[in-house]
């Protein structure tokens, strides 16, 4: 798996690498004009539509030595045409349904080279200069879009060396632990003799605060990264405290006040209520406003993660569906779900300014204080330039485009939850409040067989239905035609019981109306021929 | 400063920035093939080379508001060579020796637009598929740089549902966080009734082992990010020990040992000892293999974080300087450092493949357990391919092409630190173990002036001499033609006092050695025009 010839390893044909560019009848010149020319075609071609097992794919990927001798560019080209790309995953095919991909507006491509090209480390002004400026903009542009303070508040503080409305970093996760970390470093601050938990750790803080535990609450639909948030902060993922959505996957905010008012009565403070603004698996919105008045009666921060649904702020149609969230004290937003950025962009905005305050860090070569350095309130340190691609987008698309893209993809789904509705063979299982939806396929006569079981065979059949489900989505990703996703969901038509679903995300604006017919009738399809269907349910067909 | 031309908020003009390509004559498309055809003189010509002032640039990203309407690419890209581009940093420039950037080897341009043309997410395998062996292959190939471990080893691991080598992440900063997250919860792990740090807290964790509290020792050179790990993590910032070095800017292992034992006995368990392998600020290497016995008495974790160093394991003529760090527990190594990736390519690897368990996390919708997929041990969720990036480096340049380049920057420091040497008003501060030294200019009559002066004499020349030094390298950026940084030292032959210094780095493989004469004669220059020298120190010039 060598390279078949050999660029020698002299100093000369190293420099020619830093100095002289590809000639552009190179391969891989010619690949980045096809991609140039044509995305959606060379992804076509070039993606295999066929998948071949990960463990056949793995095989070029097996040596763990770094090879000894350089390669030239154009073999490696070859190579990882044939090695990987064509073992990738066509994220934008507007078939592509089953995660929050979509195809890329073209110009971030070039955008994409400018910033690559350019090389900036936004952690501090010496190595990003105007790039500063430009993701304190953005993240002023995001911050006006969810809080809508007047010109003064930005005048004053979007450019300010003091402290930063938001952190820009590479994704959601990263988003939520800097939220829930200002939160926790804010509630034990420093007090007297005490020196604050970001100076002293956990244990001297409670000891100094008196509390016996912390905890966060929030919907049993929130994102596992809340988890990570809680393992890594030091609270316990025992302490974020799961809540019971009432039936339309909305967090049941009386039973989240009661389980808060028992945990304060056993000296266990709340830390934190996170909100789902659009929750990863049935994209629904938890009861922003009501979680906003119990964080007020509990004192606590109320953070609101709408990595994916906050885009829906920019849709004057739709975004009172997220009423409330201005009330938010921190909120994630990722630009690379629905804002249609490329992968690595994302954000959290903070509604007080001297939020930050509570994670500022300081070095002696950069971020020294009264610097306007980003990297003094982030939890990452080197940064790429990836805000100018949301500035890029922000501007291009401009809110009215992004009203209709938002709109569309709503829109879109809400087609597609009536013609499963109106399809006797299938089933939604949770409606679309955004462009997310869960369904399976249930043929009539299983329908029929389930209204008519006793508890022992109820519970045999959806055994049987969640196998089936699982299988059929395995089924039609490795076809390669189309892709939807499934996640597991105890809804109330089942009896609360686990149930397997599809679930798709229609964000993408290529993604027509007669393909989703299509997909249903692959489906279909699929389901005649699964072998688990034959196995475990086809008895029940009468 | 609102768009010149609106495109029309047409659904149809909107479907079209999806779905036609920028026109090649378009001004995007020009940007994008004078950036492929000369990479150097696009930025040469376009990045404005006096500095304008922040507040200046700032001018042009005052709104907060997001523009209502769209806006054509081509004034968009106008506009952002003009406010953007013009005024964004050359970190590529031979001059640029201020930091730990580099011109970029040509093919990752066009490497880079594929891979944001693909837009792979990396959390799993359903929207990543070969890129996921590909990251595991180099992970594996990093891992094999450090620990060399036999085929066997790679073989059974590598590709391995059951864990991950290493972890892939955006930067230096995060893959400390999560080596130190790691050593943290598998001190703390579950035991009995016991559930273990990450699902029960540190509080828990703690009453469970008795221990008073947890301590990690560092350097004093220590990178700041390991304080923010210690922020996030729980521990305290207070509770990172920074110990003393020795005259060379690497860490006394002894008074590292004797702070141990000191802690050891008041009941505060050392939870791991972190090696630097490249201080930021000086490129020393702490005495690894020392440590390495330090952390097998004390039964801790050791970590080292050779975010800028640990590629010089690539040249088999300096790796022996990293000589211990193949006992390291878990290592952070950045790609975007000295192994010339675009900026956003972080690693840590881990010598025992069990050791992410600790950190292991799952979800219904994706990493489901025995899934391959890499985001059940990353910090990050959503990540981009950028390991493409760095297996295509690993390829293209080889270990002999690394060799060269990593030994030709030490060389060139090394004959940087002989030049100042011998030129007698420039003063070496810090020798380059590595190709990173400081120093600072000094006028003989100056150097003579301190020889004869009493305390308070000193204490004012010193002063004096710190802020002429700050002076000298802020005029020189604004300047615009080299650049290098400044950082605080405490030097022996200053009597540890405080004192500001020039830091240079000097891995850009274009950076000659005429260039580095030409940098000393202009800080001459910018020496005697100083403000801050006429006022303080001019009067010791006789």
């Amino acid at each position: 798996m060598g390279p078949k010839r050999c660029a020698v390893a002299s100093e000369e044909s190293l420099m020619r690498i830093f100095t002289v560019p590809e000639a552009p009848d190179s391969t891989l010149s010619r690949i980045e004009q096809e991609i140039s020319s044509n995305l959606a075609g060379f992804l076509n071609e070039n993606i295999a539509a066929i998948e071949k097992p990960l463990h056949e794919v793995e095989k070029d990927f097996q040596s763990a030595v770094i090879p000894e001798v350089p390669m030239f560019v154009s073999d490696y080209a070859q190579d990882i045409m044939e090695q990987l790309v064509a073992h990738s995953v066509h994220t934008a095919a507007p078939s592509f349904i089953g995660h929050m991909t979509s195809a890329l507006p073209h110009f971030v491509l070039p955008l994409s080279k400018l910033m690559v090209g350019l090389n900036q480390n936004l952690v501090k002004i010496e190595t990003s200069k105007a790039f500063t400026p430009l993701e304190r903009q953005v993240l002023g542009m995001m911050h006006h879009l969810v809080y809508g303070s007047d010109d003064a508040f930005y005048d004053k503080w979007m450019h300010s060396a003091k402290t930063s409305l938001g952190a820009f970093c590479s994704g959601g996760t990263i988003a939520n632990i800097t939220a829930l970390w200002i939160a926790r470093n804010r509630l034990l601050k420093a007090d007297g003799e005490f020196k604050g938990i970001g100076a002293s750790g956990i244990v001297a803080a409670m000891l100094h605060y008196g509390y016996r535990g912390l905890a966060v609450l929030v919907s049993e639909r929130g994102h596992y990264s809340l988890g990570k948030a809680a393992d890594v902060l030091g609270i316990g993922r025992d302490n974020f405290i799961s809540i019971k959505t009432a039936g339309n996957n909305k967090v049941d905010v009386d039973v989240m006040r009661a389980k808060a008012h028992e945990l304060e009565a056993q000296g266990i403070k709340v830390l934190a209520l996170v909100g789902v603004a659009g929750t990863t698996e049935t994209g629904n919105i938890d009861p922003l406003e009501e979680m906003a008045d119990l964080a007020e009666e509990l004192n606590c921060h109320f953070h609101v993660d709408a990595a994916w649904g906050g885009a829906t702020l920019l849709s004057n149609n739709n975004r009172h569906l997220l009423k409330g969230v201005e009330r938010a004290d921190s909120i994630t937003i990722d630009a690379h779900k629905q804002m249609y950025v490329p992968m690595g962009a994302g954000m959290v905005l903070f509604k007080d300014p001297a939020a930050s305050d509570a994670i500022e860090h300081h070095a002696e070569y950069i971020l020294r204080k009264g610097s306007k350095d980003l990297g003094s309130h982030t939890l990452e340190g080197s940064r790429p330039g990836m805000a100018m691609l949301v500035h890029a987008c922000l501007r291009v698309i401009g809110r009215q485009g992004y009203e209709m893209l938002i709109d569309k993809g709503i829109e879109k789904a809400r087609y597609f939850a009536e013609l499963i509705k109106q399809t006797p063979d299938f089933e939604l299982i949770s409606e679309p409040e955004l462009c997310l939806l869960t369904y399976r396929y249930v043929p009539e006569q299983i329908k029929a067989a389930i209204a008519q079981a006793d508890e022992q065979e109820k519970i045999e059949i959806y055994a049987a239905l969640n196998r089936f489900t699982a299988s059929m989505q395995k089924r039609q990703r490795e076809a390669g035609r189309s892709f939807v996703s499934r996640t597991r969901l105890t809804p109330e038509q089942y009896d609360r019981q686990p149930t397997v679903v599809f679930r798709v995300v229609l964000a993408n604006p290529l993604t027509s109306e007669s393909l989703l017919k299509e997909i249903m009738d692959e489906q279909r399809q699929l389901a005649m021929s699964d072998p688990v269907f034959k196995k475990y349910l086809a008895k029940y067909i009468k």
